[in-house]
């Protein structure tokens, strides 16, 4: 995992990028054990043996350490968000367009796929995958709609979208597979919206 | 697996019993290695060292010898086409309400947990359920509909029913584990219905 960060590395000083991957390493083994709600900035520092200050002084938020940590150029909890805030009645289109877009980049696919295939695998790894999902983005888009019902209607957009994508990249069923973009975009973009807001 | 069955076979001489265990085995073994599609009852019979014949008297077609050799006791592949066939606009509530309360039952959601972790965890493994799903269940919804995108169709279908089942009971999203059947099929049938029929 930390080879990938090189190009990003050049030109630190060395100390820098050693405590940068003994704190991402930890971040693996602590999220990997004790899931996303049960890691805290503070454990993943003491695993590192370095100061919370410095991990939150490279990498920000949890979210911000998780997303390095699986690798995945990708942030559900920052862009979810925003397009949730966008225009109302474009917000399934947009999320879905987002998501399958995201997904067509190989880099994206092949993390992904492994994430999930990982996540899904071992009753292990499940929580981690539903805590993230849980706080990051089902959290945050149930905050945005504010209704009493909300954290269901933003469950449910989570279980279609992850549907979709087990069904193409994972179980590659072929007519889903096939679909172009534009094509699933209009047919799961108003599954999206009528669990949001009808 | 097979011990499960003891109860079944009370009474039946030793013989048979025999080759019906070597033929399960056998087609879990080759349903494992060569995935639905490479599967064939000759190939299973030529495992288990027995006959064709032998094997379809047993256990009839390919589809329910894998629903045997899985060990789940829950036939997709008769009962989803039986409730595409009925009344049309309660078809999308009526497979909801269908694949809930079968997973509501400990022992097809034991085992039907384990299928989709099994299946969706391993790259060697996912074709399997991939290949089933397509033949027996999309397959036989597309030829129902009869249109000329059915099969994106059915495979819609089967994205939103996978996911919620994923969503539901192994990431556990707590507001779709707390939500009761009847909601869900008030939330997630018009889905099913759209794709299908809209």
């Amino acid at each position: 995992m930390t080879e990938q960060k090189s190009p990003r590395r050049r030109g630190r000083p060395k100390g820098v990028s050693d405590s940068r991957e003994r704190i991402i390493a930890a971040a693996v083994d602590e999220f990997g054990e004790q899931g996303y709600d049960g890691s805290t900035i503070r454990s993943i520092a003491a695993r590192a043996g370095v100061d919370s200050a410095l991990v939150h002084h490279y990498f920000g938020t949890k979210a911000d350490l998780f997303a390095e940590a699986v690798g995945i150029p990708l942030r559900p909890d920052i862009d979810v968000p925003a397009i949730v805030a966008g225009p109302r009645d474009e917000v399934g289109e947009r999320l879905v367009r987002y998501v399958l877009e995201a997904f067509e980049q190989p880099e994206v696919r092949r993390r992904g796929v492994m994430l999930l295939r990982t996540a899904l695998g071992s009753r292990l790894t499940t929580p981690l995958l539903a805590g993230f999902l849980s706080r990051e983005l089902i959290g945050r888009i149930a905050r945005s709609l504010g209704t009493e019902d909300a954290d269901l209607r933003a469950s449910l957009v989570a279980s279609q979208i992850a549907g979709m994508l087990i069904a193409r990249y994972l179980l590659r069923l072929p007519a889903l597979a096939a679909a172009p973009v534009d094509e699933l975009v209009g047919r799961v973009g108003p599954t999206v919206q009528r669990y949001l807001f009808d």
